[in-house]
C-alpha cells in the first residue's frame, strides 16, 4: 500500500472527489490534523514514510528531498514549480507532475475583471459615495487602452483571446517564445519589453518566477512607464521589485499597481497600505471549479503513477 | 441663426469635436457659465430663447415644455428618455433624438467587470489584506454561475455575447420581446422573471424605467431569490425598490447588490452604507470614448435637424 502526504490546504474540502479517488485506489493519505502548515522540522521527521506528495506552494528543498528516502512522485496542485528544487528531485529520480491547464481560465478571468474595475475607477466612485460624494468620474474602456501582455503562455494567450471579445485592437505581446499563429489569429503585435514599458498604459505580467524573471520590473523599467500606467501581476511574486514599485507609487510615477502575488507570502508589507496599490492574497486561481479541477487532476496523476501509467503533465 | 441650450455637463470638455461642429454650422450655444445645473426657475426664465436643447438626464417636464415657445428639437446625450415628458413634447411638435448605440459596449463591459469583481470577492480579499489579514478566499467563475439577464435590448445582448467568451453555459434571458435568433446564436434560454429570481445567483437588469418596470423588483421578488444571489442594476434607478432591497440586504436575504443607478440621483441614501451593497455614482457609461461618442452623435442630430435632414435616431 502506498502512502501519500498532502501538503496543501484546503484539499478535498469543497469536493470530495480527490479523497474518494485515493480511497478507491487503496492509497493511504495523511495531512496535518491541526489543519495548518507543517513546520520544516515536522516535515523532516515524517517525510521518510511517504511514497508520494500532493503539494501546493510548500517549499520542498534539498534537505527535505534527501530525507525523503521512499519518495517517488510529487504532484503539484497548480502550475508554478518554483517551490520545488527540481535539480535535487531529478538527481533523486523523483518525478514531478503538475496541473498547468487547470488555472488558465480562472486566472485570465480574474485579471480581466481587475482590469475593468481599475480602468473604470469603480472603487474610486464607490469609496466617494460611501463618504457622501456623488462623483461622476470618467474611466477608460479596455479598447481605448494600449495593453501590454508580458508572458504569452496559457494564461497570457487566454487573456489576449478575451480582450479581443472586448474589441481591443492595441495589444503588444512579449515572451521569449511566441506562438506566431496565435498572435496572428488575434491580430496582436510582438514587441520588446522596453517598448511595452514605454508605451502601454495597462501592463499585465504572466511569467513563471526564475532567475531570469526575478526583478524583471525594477527601478529602471518602472521609470520608463507612462504616469497613467496600470501594472498588474497575477503570476508570481518577485518579478516586480516591491521596494522599487513602492517608491514609484509613492511619488505617483505610475497611476496604479495591482498585485495578487508577492516575493514572500503571506505578504504584510507596506505596499498594501497605499491607495494606488490594489493588493490581494494570491486569489487569482481561487475559484471553486478551478480548485476542484486542480486537486482532482493532481490526485489523478498520483494514481496514474502508482499504476505505472504515463503522467499527463510531467514537469519540464 | 439657431440657438441651442446645453443642459448636460461635461460637454465638449474631453474632446472639442461637438463644440467645433456647432461652430462650423453657425449654431449659437449656451451652457450654465457657473458650470453647474440650472435650477428649474433659472431654466424657465431662459428656455423661451432656444430652438434646440442638448440634454443629459435633466428633467424636462410639461411646465418647461410649455414655456419653450421656439423649441423644435431635444437631442439626448445617452439612451434613457425617462427624464423627458414625451407626451407633451409630441403635443408641442418638438422632436426628440437620442444616442442609443453609443453606451452599449461601455455599459456591458462595466457590468462584466463588476460581475467578476464581486463573484471573486476581490474587494473582500483586498480589504482584509489592508487590515493585515491574508485571506485565501474562494470565489466563483462566471461559468460556474447561473446568470439571469432581465432586459434583452442592446446592452443585455452585448452582455450575453461577452459572457459566452467566458464560456458561460447557464444563462436565462427575460424580456417582453426577445430576438430569438440572438438567443439561439448564443445558446441562451428564455425564462420568466420569476424563474430567474428563483434560480439564478447572478441577476443583472437592463431595462428602461417605465410605469411597468418601476418597482419591478420589490419585496416579493427579492424574497424569491437564493441567499447567494448577486443583484446588479446598471440601467435605471427605481426598477429595484430601494427600501425593500435595504431590508433584504440588512438581514442577508441575498448575498450582494450592486447599484450604479438610483430612483433619485445624486443618491445619498442608506444603501451606500451597507457592506453588501456596492453603490456607484451612475458611471457605467462614463468612459471617455463613450462620452465623446454620445456628445458628438447628439450634436450631429441637432445639426441634421436644422439642415432639415432625417434624424438618425428619433425617439420612439
Amino acid at each position: 500500500m502506498k502512502n501519500v502526504l498532502i501538503l496543501t490546504s484546503p484539499f478535498g474540502k469543497i469536493n470530495k472527489a480527490p479523497i474518494n479517488l485515493l480511497k478507491k485506489n487503496n492509497i493511504n493519505f495523511y495531512s496535518n490534523p491541526k489543519n495548518k502548515k507543517f513546520s520544516r522540522n515536522e516535515l523532516l521527521k515524517i517525510i521518510g514514510n511517504y511514497d508520494g506528495i500532493i503539494c501546493g506552494t510548500y517549499k520542498i528543498d534539498r534537505g527535505i528531498i534527501n530525507k525523503a528516502k521512499k519518495l517517488k512522485i510529487i504532484s503539484r496542485v497548480g502550475i508554478g514549480l518554483d517551490n520545488l528544487d527540481l535539480k535535487s528531485l531529478k538527481k533523486n529520480k523523483i518525478k514531478v507532475a503538475y496541473t498547468p491547464d487547470a488555472p488558465t481560465q480562472t486566472v485570465a478571468e480574474y485579471t480581466i475583471g481587475l482590469m475593468i474595475y481599475l480602468l473604470r475607477k469603480i472603487n474610486v466612485s464607490r469609496k466617494s459615495l460611501k463618504k457622501g460624494k456623488w462623483l461622476k468620474i470618467f474611466g477608460k474602456n479596455l479598447n481605448e487602452t494600449k495593453i501590454g501582455i508580458i508572458g504569452f503562455g496559457r494564461i497570457g494567450s487566454e487573456i489576449l483571446k478575451l480582450l479581443k471579445a472586448f474589441h481591443c485592437k492595441d495589444i503588444l505581446i512579449n515572451d521569449v517564445n511566441i506562438d506566431k499563429k496565435k498572435l496572428k489569429k488575434y491580430s496582436a503585435k510582438q514587441a520588446t519589453k522596453n517598448t511595452i514599458f514605454r508605451n502601454c498604459n495597462l501592463i499585465t505580467i504572466h511569467l513563471p518566477i526564475t532567475k531570469k524573471t526575478k526583478n524583471l520590473v525594477s527601478k529602471k523599467e518602472i521609470a520608463m512607464m507612462r504616469n497613467d500606467t496600470i501594472l498588474i501581476n497575477t503570476s508570481r511574486g518577485g518579478i516586480i521589485n516591491e521596494d522599487h514599485l513602492y517608491d514609484a507609487l509613492k511619488k505617483k510615477g505610475i497611476y496604479m499597481a495591482a498585485l495578487d502575488v508577492f516575493a514572500k507570502e503571506p505578504y504584510f508589507g507596506r505596499l498594501r497600505k497605499l491607495d494606488n496599490c490594489h493588493c490581494t492574497a494570491h486569489i487569482a486561481s481561487m475559484s471553486i471549479s478551478c480548485r476542484n479541477k486542480m486537486e482532482l487532476e493532481a490526485t489523478q496523476e498520483i494514481v496514474r503513477f502508482f499504476k505505472r501509467k504515463k503522467l499527463m503533465f510531467q514537469a519540464p
